[in-house]
């Protein structure tokens, strides 16, 4: 059971943190200046730049510089992967259950990273920063981004950070998208790609559901067409109300059901209210979660990655997915859960028949879960079985071929 | 394709109705004042009246009186069922082709009778309506209101046209509701039930969806808290917006896929456009739909209806589902529809179970259908191939009987 004012108490009163010994630790995210001035040519045919990349790592680069890993973040996660930033911090990085030493990901055995989308608003260049063009922050002048863009810019990261190839990139949901774009788009820069929960390309109801949420955001008063920075509040209420959606849509009918039913917030009793708007604690629960997200995402950023998502539509961009599978000896994992009804297992099929079909290696699962959606970020045990075997087999198939 | 000139200009340029043989023709809606000042108890404890309600009647009473049929509406819609209110209508009553002489449900066979819910916006006692105590519209002072106080006021209309016992209580989605409530509340009033893409309580992931709809509607500033029947417009955006996703939800992930797809709705290329809101076919057809619920329905109606359905839970409100059914002798017809996930088959099934054990005369089919949560309204050969035999069986009993 949620109850914010719990929650906010147990925040306050937390001691500091001590991260444990299968803990990242603490961590700094570091920034690279990838493009300058108009340097990035973006799919829209827009120049633009420069570009500030944030981002993390985790472990070591081998001497064989050969166990790295990539890591793409979903819609609302950020370069902040695992370990925290300080000991005040209330939660750690996304994926800190699945990335440490001897978790999942073993920051001991490869050296992982991740950074924040192109886009985005937590440290990467996104609407949020400041053009300095104009001295001000772009706003509605910020370009539109796609999944193409943003690989390009993490590959120029890889680029910089001196890893000349990658051991694996691993993205769900959007960060899905993200290695399977990249995979087509730079074939001989990964040994292999991992796709959780993902899609070749958006759904019509993944638009659907994209499309309110922006809606939501647009006819909010404070958007005031993207330009808002300058005013006391954003569209608060309207980005909200996006996230109280779209977060419906990462949970199952099951899990909501077995998390929520039908108990009440605050009382045995039914209020018969019209005023009430956190009677049921399923209400209260999506409230909280809007509320929350307002205080850690921008809505211009929520506008363009949701956007990014509507327009990947790999098969098009390459005449079809085979084709888009053509060139890369990467060897795929691919997951899907059973109860992820935003990406389905229809939709990983579709994937793994095109890497048949282009005579690729590619192992396929569809794992047993309730959760849903948000199943990759929280069946992290399953995951590691999945993966862990998978990242050993191509690391020890590159040794063999050296 | 939707595509909203088109289909204005189409509109516009209409020839004046005429309506076939198998067409209820013209009908009026006719009004009953029900109950005085205070006169209705509401399951909330609060007393409220008078009460009007608006009713359409198709077809006539037989001598006998047993070939009457009580209609209950969803969520959006109203007492108007079938045929037309004047020859310039854009469109017939929402279950036209379901209603009529040789139709599914045979006007020449059966009376039937439809009434706006309680706290509706087309003619029934509601929201927008003058509170009489104060002449202006009731807006945040009108009363919360059940699925019960909706039955109650329905049985009310049956008593005043005289017909001593339904032949059926026909109820789809929130109609379905009604009719379950009907059928627990008032034992004695229907000889049978029918319960179409319905459950016996809202699921926690329909709360879900209507908390989100109903929170679009309050933050939007031209809510005014309930209170804008005075001001130039009520919360379009919000009302619009609460449409446009609970649509999602009405149709199934295969019919949103196989209706729009990825098509664009005005161009061959994409736009790279972050201010286009209708790019894609779907986008289109969801904001069309927004726009054009909010020409025919009240936000404060939408409020109260969608609290009306969340609070219903027939199983609380009798200590069990098999209790609610105890005391009838009606006999039940219950359909699902396999792409319905707002109203799921295992939510039928939970009826159909409690109704076995109550030892009641239950039929249960799951119906196949691509349409998700609409079939019922729009698998309507489906859907009289179901209810045709079922009624005549009913009517043949009474017969029998008599």
């Amino acid at each position: 059971m949620v109850d914010e004012q719990q929650l906010l108490q147990q925040t306050e009163e937390a001691p500091p943190i001590v991260p444990g010994p299968d803990s990242v630790g603490f961590v700094e995210t570091k920034y690279a200046t990838l493009f300058e001035a108009d340097g990035l040519q973006l799919e829209s045919g827009q120049s633009f730049g420069p570009i500030t990349v944030a981002y993390e790592t985790y472990g070591k680069l081998s001497p064989a510089q050969d166990n790295a890993i990539f890591i793409c973040h979903a819609l609302s996660g950020d370069a902040h992967l695992a370990g925290w930033h300080s000991p005040t911090d209330r939660k750690p990085g996304w994926w800190d259950e699945f990335v440490g030493p001897g978790k999942g990901l073993d920051t001991n055995k490869y050296f992982i990273i991740c950074a924040n989308a192109l886009s985005g608003c937590k440290g990467t260049t996104g609407p949020s920063c400041t053009d300095p063009a104009t001295g001000k922050p772009y706003g509605s002048r910020f370009p539109f981004i796609t999944v193409g863009d943003i690989v390009r810019v993490h590959a120029a990261l890889v680029q910089h950070l001196g890893v000349p190839k990658l051991l694996a990139v691993i993205g769900g949901s959007l960060g899905g998208m993200q290695a399977l774009d990249w995979a087509a788009r730079f074939p001989d820069q990964m040994h292999a790609a991992v796709c959780l929960a993902s899609a070749a390309r958006l759904s019509a109801q993944g638009i659907a559901f994209n499309t309110v949420g922006r809606r939501a955001i647009q006819v909010d008063p404070a958007f005031n067409g993207g330009d808002y920075y300058h005013l006391p509040d954003g569209p608060r209420y309207g980005l909200a109300l996006a996230r109280m959606v779209a977060h419906i849509t990462y949970l199952s009918e099951v899990s909501i059901e077995n998390k929520f039913g039908r108990r009440l917030q605050h009382s045995d009793k039914l209020a018969y209210d019209l005023k009430h708007q956190t009677e049921f604690q399923v209400e209260s629960y999506l409230h909280y979660q809007g509320k929350r997200f307002v205080e850690r995402f921008d809505a211009n950023s929520y506008m363009c990655l949701t956007h990014a998502m509507d327009y990947f539509d790999l098969a098009s961009a390459h005449g079809s997915l085979t084709k888009a599978f053509s060139a890369t000896n990467a060897r795929f994992l691919l997951a899907s859960y059973t109860s992820d009804w935003l990406f389905t297992t229809a939709q990983s099929q579709d994937i793994v028949a095109a890497l048949l079909n282009a005579k690729r290696h590619v192992s396929f699962v569809e794992l047993e879960s309730s959760y849903g959606h948000d199943a990759f970020l929280l069946e992290i045990e399953q995951l590691a079985d999945l993966i862990q075997p998978f990242l050993e087999q191509t690391h020890a198939s590159i040794r063999n071929t050296n």
